[in-house]
């Protein structure tokens, strides 16, 4: 910092492709701050340091930043600057000397670059400057790019062909008035090509930028990465391969087209390469500058893909009862044991890959931790009484699961009772939504949080967001959340329906299923949509206040209970099918 | 347009002021296509018009369009083109000679202009280009900009004196770093100058700009306007007078300053003149280009003007149920004859000065028509069956009113029954919600619509709107509504809550209060808020089919309407009286 005589530097948590679970090679914040959640940003003067984070995390960036230089910056919380206003602080603080900020152009969105640099000016009259790869020199032992072997997903699972994909892309690039497209986001670069890859941590994505003309598609990846199968498929599908490093060069090529750069996905250096008149010295072509196609594309499932989701949650439901079954009857466990447990019976489904995301199981006060995830050090046993909440997931072949359920290990306390059936309340009250096509997840966020509201209790994170179809367990544009999220539901697309409520100290509560959205009813007022859910896996139902719930909610527990006995019951032995009935009783 | 080589003339609904109701004089696009509602644009090219209206007129325009040139253009219904798709196909229909496009750029805000500009051009390859009052030679017996005299407005209603405003502004200014800011919405200026007048059609205002800098304020306004008693009012606060047409020299003055300009307020014009370098010949301050932050304030009632709002309601209240009571004895009478009955009794009450906007009494398949306005054409009589709506609304000295009844005048189908039940669950949803403060009103938007979605039905309007303190009955920015609007409720705002149901040829339900929100209470999650009806008048129960209705709701109607009945009962006589118990007897 001293040599480029820069006043701070900023480590986002994000890497080249803007994904949600970093590669190690890129976990430059991590290494920096010593907080491991997937969302903060750290920021470094030569005399201070701090480190922002959401709700999810405040606890463990808490723990994990004790006795370091970084301070604990709350986001969405009254009080808590903004970096830009914690710069100007220090500046006055520590008389620094400089004005410009450091960050590294390939690790953020062109879009977070361009609104970082507006708040650095406007609010301290900083300015922000790119630098590549700042931690190359002080990072001992970086791990590499990882280079893990990519294969083809088949025809049976994608139900849909790259080419006919590369089509519909095609069309819609012709709808924008573009030449062509960069893709950076690895999801949208495997459900194009109908590849996958194991780079990312329970995404099973590949590392690769995938450029779309009207002409020619082409994949710049470590070609060690292809076996002679992956190669030939893609010289079949059309799809030249360039060298993951080649991809300024490539973009270079279509410098006079007009290309689409979603700015939220591409990072700063590249959107920059596409633009820069000054780094090729000719006019360019227009940067269209809009959400990708592809993401909206990606989340309306085919009936391939519905049904590939149909037998994953079938075969997750069929492990979690095994699960719920011998976490009621065993004793002496602890956190990172049932964890291990449920694991275990996952990875003897059929078709099961991995986890969709590392499962957190939390106990009691534990619950209350957002994003908590148990540790050798943090692990504690359970006891018979209150609370467990268990968020979990698995890629399996044919679809990604996502399922939340919080159970009672015993006695609960009036409170533990009350948050509980409130969070149901909430959750069945989106099950139950019935809505005019077009209308976004910022619409019907509320009917999640009204009961609880009126209680005077919340919870700071989105109720919903989209599963992909062995892909990554978080997808969006659409999101059922109390931000504005300008995306409309359409007929196809999953979303999970996980309100929450956590009261520190205390307990956690948080109860999801995976959704599909399905044609309601089409009236004078247009067509109507409504949910099914995907998940199958009873609800504890020892927790509830019966009073609490409206005879429609009851009905709806007892319908759901019905199905999911149903559907479970041929394919479990029958102590488990025992006790699968009585929890699926009607209330 | 063939003098000046225009291939097409743009003529919106608005005038320099941004107001909902615009002056005879600024009354363009009526002059031009005959068409008066209070939202539309015209566009003419040599060949063919159009005219682009909202669904409140679509049945409205249809008519007055009849036999004209203007075909309909419905907004937002499937297939509808937008004004530049229309001339695109016009120009290929009819080879239009020209790209060029006129609009008056004192008539649109800067915000509209630039939209159009960007739409015009992407779309269809046209340039748009500002022309000075088109309309000035060819529109005959044109009406002039109004004279009516501007009266005071006593600090025993408006609660807080115009110097104690002028700090506010100026305080909010210093926050968004503008040295001055140009108010060109005229229910903004009212307020600030505790001022008003009767220049518009049901509003309270007066035509003048207002120039608000540091070190001065200007009020921009016809001088045979003001009282030599205002004049020395004025004095006294501190407020220079200028001419009306004078504002431009004035904002020269202030061309090296930042000023705040609001490009949805201030016209594209005057937008123009503050930031002309070419025009000035120097180098202009920066623009702060923002929401006025005179919008927000305004919204926040103090406490006179909350008491102000609660003594109209009670009078408004008085001269409803004495309505309400005479409809029930009455008979041969028509849309326009209750409509007069119902003013008269609204104008007997103390401090009345005018109606808030035209009453809309629409019987049967008229009131499926959103915004109906009854005329000698289309009045017809009530029949003793089916349902009348009724909005209006009045101003009275200490407040604004604005309240929708449905009443059964007989029999009533079963249709008629389920919609009629189906607004006023939705409407007791709202009047239910509790909500942590910085929710908006798109959030809120669904609690009102939930219940007729389940059943396949809608409304296309908003759910609410603010309401001004004897000034506009519409005010914003805060809204319920399915669009997003990001303006937060905040304790002492006044918004309506008017959910309906419109069936076209058949019936129409809207049932209004007008509430105020205040706390509910406060937790670890930080400040709630809730609703409080102002509104005091019994809701017909009569369609009511009390099965559709939860406890929860029952509860409330019943709640509601003993309110009603202790406030109002004191101040009616004994016949009166005995109306309102039946009316306000528990459902």
């Amino acid at each position: 910092m001293q040599r480029e005589h820069l006043a701070a530097f900023i480590f986002p948590s994000t890497d080249p492709h803007q994904g949600e679970y970093v590669p190690d090679h890129w976990k430059g914040r991590e290494f920096i701050s010593g907080f491991n959640g997937s969302a903060g940003t750290a920021v470094v003067t030569m005399n201070s340091a701090a480190l922002w984070t959401d709700s999810r995390y405040f606890i463990a960036a808490e723990e994990q930043l004790k006795g370091t230089e970084f301070q604990l910056m709350k986001l969405k919380v009254e009080g808590t600057p903004t970096i830009a206003q914690w710069l100007r602080l220090q500046s006055s603080i520590f008389n620094l000397q400089s004005t410009e900020v450091g960050i590294d152009g390939w690790c953020s969105s062109a879009n977070a670059v361009k609104e970082l640099k507006a708040e650095l000016r406007k609010e301290g009259g900083f300015t922000l400057r790119t630098i590549f790869d700042p931690l190359k020199q002080i990072w001992q032992g970086r791990p590499p790019i990882p280079k893990n072997p990519v294969e083809i997903y088949p025809l049976e699972y994608a139900g849909e062909s790259c080419h006919e994909k590369i089509g519909r892309i095609r069309q819609a690039l012709r709808e924008r008035h573009a030449d062509g497209m960069l893709m950076a986001a690895l999801d949208d670069i495997a459900w194009t090509l109908n590849l996958r890859g194991t780079d990312v941590h329970c995404n099973p994505v590949f590392v690769s930028y995938l450029l779309v003309s009207t002409t020619a598609v082409t994949l710049y990846v470590d070609r060690a990465k292809l076996t002679p199968a992956v190669e030939a498929y893609l010289v079949a599908e059309g799809v030249g391969v360039d060298d993951y490093a080649n991809v300024t060069r490539g973009l270079k090529d279509y410098f006079e087209y007009n290309i689409l750069v979603d700015p939220d996905e591409v990072n700063y250096t590249l959107y920059d390469v596409v633009r820069s008149k000054e780094l090729w010295g000719k006019e360019p072509g227009r940067i269209v500058e809009e959400e990708s196609p592809v993401k909206r594309m990606k989340t309306v499932k085919n009936p391939t893909e519905i049904a590939g989701f149909r037998s994953a949650m079938l075969r997750d439901g069929i492990a979690m009862v095994k699960f719920l079954k011998w976490l009621d009857e065993t004793s002496c466990e602890t956190e990172l044991s049932v964890d291990r447990h449920l694991t275990a019976l996952r990875a003897e489904q059929p078709l099961y890959r991995d986890l969709s995301f590392d499962t957190i199981a939390g106990y009691g006060a534990h619950a209350a931790i957002v994003h908590y995830e148990a540790t050798p050090e943090t692990d504690i046993p359970l006891e018979p009484h209150g609370l467990l909440l268990l968020d979990s997931g698995a890629q399996y072949l044919d679809g990604t699961t996502d399922i939340t359920r919080t159970i009672a290990l015993g006695p609960l306390t009036d409170e533990e009772k009350l948050v509980y059936t409130l969070v149901l309340k909430g959750h069945i009250q989106i099950e139950l939504a019935k809505f005019p096509s077009g209308v976004s997840g910022t619409q019907l966020d509320i009917l999640a949080r009204e009961a609880m509201w009126r209680e005077g209790l919340n919870y700071l994170h989105g109720t919903g967001h989209g599963v992909g179809s062995y892909l990554n367990v978080h997808e969006g544009p659409h999101q059922i959340r109390m931000e504005w999220k300008p995306a409309p539901f359409v007929s196809g697309m999953t979303v999970t329906d996980e309100p929450g409520i956590y009261l520190a100290g205390r307990c956690g509560v948080r109860i999801e299923n995976t959704l599909l959205v399905v044609p309601y009813k089409e009236t004078e007022f247009g067509q109507f949509l409504q949910f099914e859910p995907l998940t199958l896996c009873p609800i504890d139902k020892r927790p509830v206040i019966r009073e609490r719930l409206t005879q429609e909610e009851i009905d709806w527990l007892n319908g759901y209970h019905q199905t999911v006995f149903d559907r479970l019951s041929p394919h479990l032995d029958a102590d488990e099918v025992e006790w699968l009935r009585q929890a699926c009783a009607p209330l």
